[in-house]
């Protein structure tokens, strides 16, 4: 597992200031474009070059049982997964349109559902294990299929010609093993990390809620051991997102952090190699209760906030056409020299 | 002037349901696409139809002078008015970019400048007035041009065959339009309306607060005379967006509200005729001090928040993908039944 911590690729600074520099030149009045002048400049900074762009995108669905769903935590029955897996794949998921309309490379990655499912195309079906072990009693994985878990995540990514990244989640009972992770990371209890997932009642969120702060005991999760938080705490999918993470930043790779299953991944992953954090664009703000809490702990900032809570990817993809706009303006703008427009005085 | 007052058009409440059951049957938990859900049933209502589409997009930069510019309120001088309005139509300025690549029908409307400006294609060069008059020190408008300009938008409207409706504004001096007439239909005072616009210094916010609190007494200004308000304190551009406004509102065209001067306008039109109101979605909130406060007092829930601050629509065309991905979602995703996922329990 060495290469988890290998270096990370480093934005181009000199790019990152060329572009900052092209957008006072446009014709609009300073900062005017807001939060899309500095995905712009994040973009050549990726890039390393003047003009970004941003055609080819990758979104990758991971998907695995959790043990933990054992204990009653969904709105949802586990057999769910397995079912939207399909539905994935014959592209009838929020995430299928999206990725259709935007022109994505898209594929299904099951890391292991309670019952093997059924190959489809654009399904790796690679069933590492019958889902994840129950948190509440035992460690959620060990070490052998943690490490499997980071390296299928991390081969999706060396396979991958893409100028974005985008993890999606699939698996029901996956807010109570992200959450506990947030609160292991984040040595916050169970209070700050719960929501309602799905959508449980007030009683199952309690009951979620015990469930949390008895494993954060049990397995003594400390904010300094991001591996075994993801050991004892994580589900499949979450570890694989970890890996494809770390190797996007390894390569190169801007990531675009869906809901608050993948902000989990990101927080353990940038925990385990801090060199991730610069390839980190958060899209979206999740209705999930703890999400906006998280994303504030991490200094991100989302681009969208729009009530969404149905993890898959699909905030992520909802946001893509905000980047897309973002670099066409960049390109396509023409400067106050080119459209011989006055610049206007200087603000203060 | 009657035909501002002529009923609008009212969306389909059947319609408006019947999306609304179609998004608890889709492979998702109840909600769980936010703000989306709501979108893909407000344009069923506003089209009349179970599966509404976004293909026609008609965008208008409506320009005009500013006889209140001649005070210094903006950090650029007046003359930007008609260089950008060349920009526009030459395809460089934020709105030209972003229309071209939503494939927007686009225009620009020159209610009128200080200087008249040549002809361009793209360009309706109407050129009623030479600017306002200085809301300073008499009125903005005569009654002849409040019914011209009104008419201009109207006529505008009419001539379109679309699904969308967006005003752009183009004025050097608007915001300081705009902001008086917030002041005048919400009854507040300078200080609760007043904010930089392109970017003025703090002095020059001072001495733009001081002339809105003066224009306001001396055209005793009141929420009760809508009409009033337009003609002692708006602008060509905005007395033409009130009026294409309105005519949205009564063939049955829905409008996406760009930024702090369109929003003006809908809130002088509502006030007008009150049947627009169904007819208004937000589509960001900029970063114009004022904008934030005059959307919740109209209630009016924006889509974006990414600091933006340019007018011209921008605001709204970077919003106009999210309505596509709501009835892309909408249209395209499996049911609970096709998809033979199990629908999970129904949450309190």
């Amino acid at each position: 597992m060495n290469w988890i911590e290998a270096p990370c690729a480093a934005p181009s600074a000199r790019h990152r200031d060329a572009a900052l520099a092209h957008q006072g030149q446009l014709t609009k009045p300073p900062g005017s474009l807001g939060r899309l002048e500095q995905v712009a400049v994040d973009f050549a900074g990726w890039q390393s070059t003047a003009q970004p762009v941003l055609e080819r995108i990758a979104v990758r669905v991971f998907a695995a049982d959790h043990g933990i769903s054992r204990q009653g935590v969904s709105a949802f029955p586990a057999e769910v997964t397995a079912q939207m897996i399909a539905n994935f794949c014959r592209g009838g998921a929020a995430i299928s349109v999206l990725s259709r309309d935007m022109g994505a490379d898209f594929a299904v990655v099951n890391l292991g559902t309670f019952e093997p499912v059924s190959d489809a195309p654009g399904l790796h079906n690679l069933q590492l294990a019958p889902g994840s072990g129950d948190f509440s009693s035992g460690p959620a994985l060990n070490e052998a299929l943690l490490e499997a878990c980071l390296e299928a995540g991390r081969s999706q990514v060396d396979a991958l010609d893409c100028e974005l990244f985008i993890a999606g989640d699939m698996g029901i009972g996956n807010t109570t093993s992200a959450a506990a992770l947030c609160a292991a990371q984040l040595a916050w209890d169970a209070q700050a990390v719960t929501g309602r997932g799905t959508g449980i009642d007030t009683a199952t969120l309690q009951h979620k809620r015990q469930l949390i702060d008895t494993a954060l005991a049990r397995h003594r999760a400390r904010p300094d051991n991001p591996l075994r938080n993801l050991r004892c705490l994580g589900g499949l999918e979450i570890a694989a997102i970890c890996g494809a993470y770390l190797r996007c930043a390894q390569r190169g790779i801007p990531i675009l952090v869906d809901g608050f299953i993948a902000t989990a991944a990101a927080l353990v992953a940038a925990a385990i190699n801090p060199g991730l954090r610069p390839w980190l664009l958060a899209a979206h703000c999740s209705d999930e209760n703890a999400h906006a809490r998280v994303l504030a702990a991490m200094h991100l900032r989302p681009l969208l906030d729009l009530g969404m809570r149905l993890g898959e990817g699909s905030g992520a993809a909802v946001a893509v056409p905000l980047l897309r706009s973002a670099l066409a303006l960049h390109r396509d703008m023409a400067t106050f020299v080119q459209a011989e427009v006055n610049a206007g005085a200087t603000p203060e």
